[in-house]
């Protein structure tokens, strides 16, 4: 079973709105086990729609269209998709009185223009859920089908759950359970994941189930998701952990999270394991350790706070830097050391570098060194990190909560 | 001249990554002059993309397709654009010579994929940026072009900018200039900007020169965009001069910023201008707002540091809060207080609030208290901010910035 995703709406061709829905849909598809093969974006153009349902149909056995079903003079899907279908459009009694009660009830006075989204091709039904005031349909063109949804999220998920998918999943007569896990790894490169994991795949790729892939997250590291497919869901999850153990053992410790959970968060859950509480001093970064660290919720149990020593003389005066440079490895112990014995903390993490634009004590953009103290003593780590300022800020913070998460692993 | 768009991925039909890239570079286009009708998202499959690029040159000039440009099996992006020109891939050795050095600059070990990158069709070339390790090419296809650029949005960005939009707009033979200028707003809603500057749009509708749109952006406030068009440069800026100048008069001091200004670059600049200092002491927002400073080159030159005083005792003993109760204006005071006297600052910032999920010392999630400490004294704001935890906290980080705005304003 295939099914094309049709965003509607010149909006989205002038990027005034990302296009979300289309992410949402595909990924319902791909856990339902539909394929999609192609999405396209088209402006509120009739011929334009026209082509673009046509072809969408020509390659696959069913269309999601998504958008222009509004009240306006620009809300032309249900015409394009009449034209598609070789019928007239008429006016559903049903409808257009469902939608006077609508507006009656809001005490939102209608204009007449409201009721055009009572119209629907001869031979289409409205879609059962309606949570806002656009009717969907479901528009049969052969034995292929069109089915039409409104471009407000909310509005769109509600009829993909509760009318579009379980139909795709009737028409497609599929029982299988799919189901997905992603383990999320940092400190090895895309094409050194693929180079470990090469064997790995071809062997599934013979077998079948589960599957592999990859993604590239950027600052949130490399991905790869499981994929697997079984007759109910217990099956599904038994593959999903026999496969996890087998990534894990191929790619070792560089795998640090599963789905949902963070860098930041992982940390946090073993210092909170161990009773060990946290502080940080931050220069380069200027408080987006904190700032990760402080969006997970119950973070206070284990971190306790940070100096941001952004000038120098906060360094030497508030985290007692001994005077002298400061993108340095003995900078960034001290820092940390500081950090451990002025906010009453286990451990102590700091960073300091060269963010950019500009060199700094002769030093290129990009060093930074990431000092890290415990009641045992101090160390730290010197890394090289890619991009612009920003992303320059973010990778230190990942690789400085890497360092911590490979020291107490 | 129309150009469309064609985003590469598996992950994106999956619904893995939400594509922003289509939305952005469809933004660029209109603002350029050059139409975009379609944007086609395809799959990792050679065909498919083929398909879609024979049918995407058939209708428009030119084709900017984005993504499989990186060292792995799956990025196919180059042997499709050949497959289309009816070419080869040919080595280039001055590129492959570039990603080697890209690599020994950073410390890291090149896997032979990685030359991959180096391979373009007989006839391409490369575009000049090159931020990451994925080259960029411009692919003539009879008169009509193929740009292939990385998916990643900063390389993108600057391939787009740097070579695509000018190569365009020469093909194009643009000579009417297009510019937009950005009013950023903070304090108003968009139905009360809007109701501000009716008239005004209703006089422009009548014009046709300049145009006023809005556009929402969450936490970055709300956007006013002047679009002017004229026969040069010097004229359109003209415009939007004149033009500025009276939304500026309707709207008030709700504009903080213009393009690519951004509120914490603004305080920056006017701290700058009357030679202060800054700190500031972080409870609920944990780095967030150093964080936002520190992301400003030049910062270092007004912003000392801060306190993050995520545990209550840090308030205390760090900051000299007197104790008791946290989430309080008089809290947020001597928070703002301290941070100005520990880190040596004429100003001091601080925030304390509740962030959620769970309410704190009874109160609300979402209120929370901004502090301001200067010479003559302190005072605060409390704000009721929506949204989820990390909603909340950056929210707290725009209205802090926004009230010391106001407040040297």
């Amino acid at each position: 079973m295939r099914c094309e995703i049709v965003a509607i709406g010149t909006e989205l061709l002038l990027g005034q709105i990302v296009d979300t829905n289309s992410a949402w849909m595909g990924e319902q598809f791909a856990l339902a086990g539909i394929d999609s093969h192609y999405h396209t974006t088209v402006g509120d153009n009739r011929a334009r729609m026209v082509d673009t349902l046509r072809l969408a149909l020509s390659r696959s056995d069913a269309v999601v269209v998504c958008g222009g079903l509004g009240p306006t003079q620009d809300d032309i899907t249900r015409e394009a998709i009449a034209e598609v279908m070789g019928v007239e459009l008429e006016r559903d009694a049903d409808m257009a009185a469902h939608i006077r009660r609508i507006f009656e009830s809001r005490n939102r006075r209608m204009s007449e223009n409201n009721l055009q989204q009572a119209d629907r091709p001869t031979g289409a039904r409205a879609i059962a859920e309606m949570p806002g005031t656009a009717p969907g349909l479901v528009c049969p063109v052969g034995d292929k089908v069109i089915y039409a949804v409104p471009g407000v999220p909310y509005e769109m998920r509600e009829m993909l759950n509760g009318t579009v998918l379980p139909d795709l999943r009737r028409r497609a007569g599929v029982s299988a359970a799919i189901r997905s896990r992603v383990l999320k790894t940092w400190g090895n490169s895309e094409s050194g994941l693929a180079e470990l994991l090469h064997d790995r795949i071809l062997e599934l790729d013979e077998i079948g189930n589960p599957t592999l892939a990859f993604q590239a997250s950027g600052i949130e590291g490399l991905k790869v998701r499981i994929t697997a497919k079984a007759e109910d869901d217990a099956a599904a999850t038994r593959i999903l952990d026999a496969e996890e153990v087998r990534v894990r053992e191929i790619l070792g410790d560089v795998v640090f999270a599963l789905d949902g959970a963070s860098m930041e968060s992982v940390v946090l859950d073993m210092l909170k394991a161990r009773g060990l509480t946290l502080a940080v001093a931050e220069s380069m970064t200027a408080g987006l350790v904190g700032a990760r660290l402080g969006g997970i919720p119950g973070a206070s149990a284990v971190f306790r706070g940070g100096i941001i020593s952004y000038a120098s003389e906060v360094k030497f005066d508030l985290l007692g830097v001994p005077e002298g440079p400061v993108v340095t490895a003995a900078c960034a112990e001290a820092m940390a050391a500081g950090a451990r014995r002025v906010l009453g903390a286990d451990i102590g993490l700091a960073t300091t570098g060269v963010a950019g634009p500009d060199k700094q004590e002769g030093q290129p953009v990009g060093l930074a060194f990431l000092g890290l103290a415990t009641a045992e003593g101090k160390k730290s780590l010197e890394v090289r990190l890619p991009g612009d300022r920003n992303r320059i800020r973010e990778y230190a913070v990942i690789n400085l909560l890497n360092f911590l998460r490979r020291e107490l692993g």
